[in-house]
């Protein structure tokens, strides 16, 4: 029974998560209660608080998650030998991990302005931390002549802001394939970090 | 006293329409009321409905508003001679008008799912109007031999995201300049459509 009763814990707990990322990515984080995520899941509201104290730190944790997530998969990138493949190998990785989570992109841009003070902090340690791997491999590359990239922490950001650009636009079934927007973005990525093959 | 009740019915929407561009930025489109708005004016919610049917409306006219101006002031750059200056220029003007309009930059991006159909449609039409001038610049720079773009369309929408990007994270007396910022991503974009002087 305490086996059982844990299981279903687990389960409110990942569809409280799963419904609170929808709901706040359609409707936005103020405009959504507990009460009404409670309804989706089909709890009620008072359930949700044995899983988190308040929608503001349900809120960062989903923010928080899906930036550790984010994390944990680019450092279990493979090492690879040139600047120019780990470049090519981070545009690869950064468009399809996003283009799977369009709800938790969407909230990690938009709703940053409805964190506290202390979560905000936090969350743009954590997008700093994700910056921090680009802007290695463009130092990297810079050191070895490969690139010529005069401000690798800016150059980072913007290829960042490139690549998300596409979970904008892309629709699978589209005109271009997936392979194909990967291959323009790691042409004009490489290009813009001046990379000789580009 | 016509010409008095005229320039005040121009000010009230004036201060309507900043109202509400401040207070959907700030809190998001479906949490705010026409009677905050109206709160915020300092007047009765029922007199904004001389200004503005509702709140679809009101949202609608200030993203369009919005595109409008963008699309008349890089209509207005001035020609320039090679594809490389106007890319440049092009850059350079992106960056600056959007700086300038966070709010309005904001609500452009996170509002689109609360457009109704036939506004969305309408929405996505001037964007496209607007992309279409950095396309036509990497259109022509490759038919001249200067750029080497695979996909003009793609490149363009890359493009603007690489620079939308800036709005995201610029603040003046930062570590560097706005000169300086739109000097790297002019280099970073001519690099990024193959420029040879990139």
């Amino acid at each position: 029974m305490a086996k059982r009763r844990g299981q279903d814990a687990a389960e409110t707990d990942r569809r409280m998560r799963a419904a609170a990322l929808r709901l706040f990515a359609r409707h936005g984080y103020a405009a959504v209660s507990m009460r009404r995520i409670a309804a989706e899941v089909g709890v009620q509201a008072g359930a949700l608080y044995t899983h988190t104290p308040d929608k503001q730190t349900l809120l960062f944790s989903l923010m928080a998650d899906h930036l550790h997530e984010l994390l944990d998969a680019v450092g279990a990138l493979p090492a690879d030998a040139t600047p120019e493949a780990r470049l090519d190998r981070f545009v690869d990785f950064h468009i399809r991990f996003h283009l799977a989570r369009p709800d938790a992109v969407f909230i990690a841009y938009m709703e940053l302005r409805n964190l506290a003070p202390d979560n905000f902090r936090a969350i743009e340690g954590l997008r700093r931390d994700y910056e921090a791997w680009p802007e290695a491999i463009l130092r990297d590359g810079a050191a070895a002549g490969a690139f010529a990239v005069p401000d690798p922490k800016i150059a980072a950001v913007g290829l960042i802001a490139m690549l998300n650009g596409v979970t904008t636009w892309y629709r699978e079934g589209g005109r271009l394939s997936l392979d194909d927007v990967v291959a323009i973005h790691q042409r004009m990525a490489r290009g813009a970090v001046g990379a000789g093959g580009a």
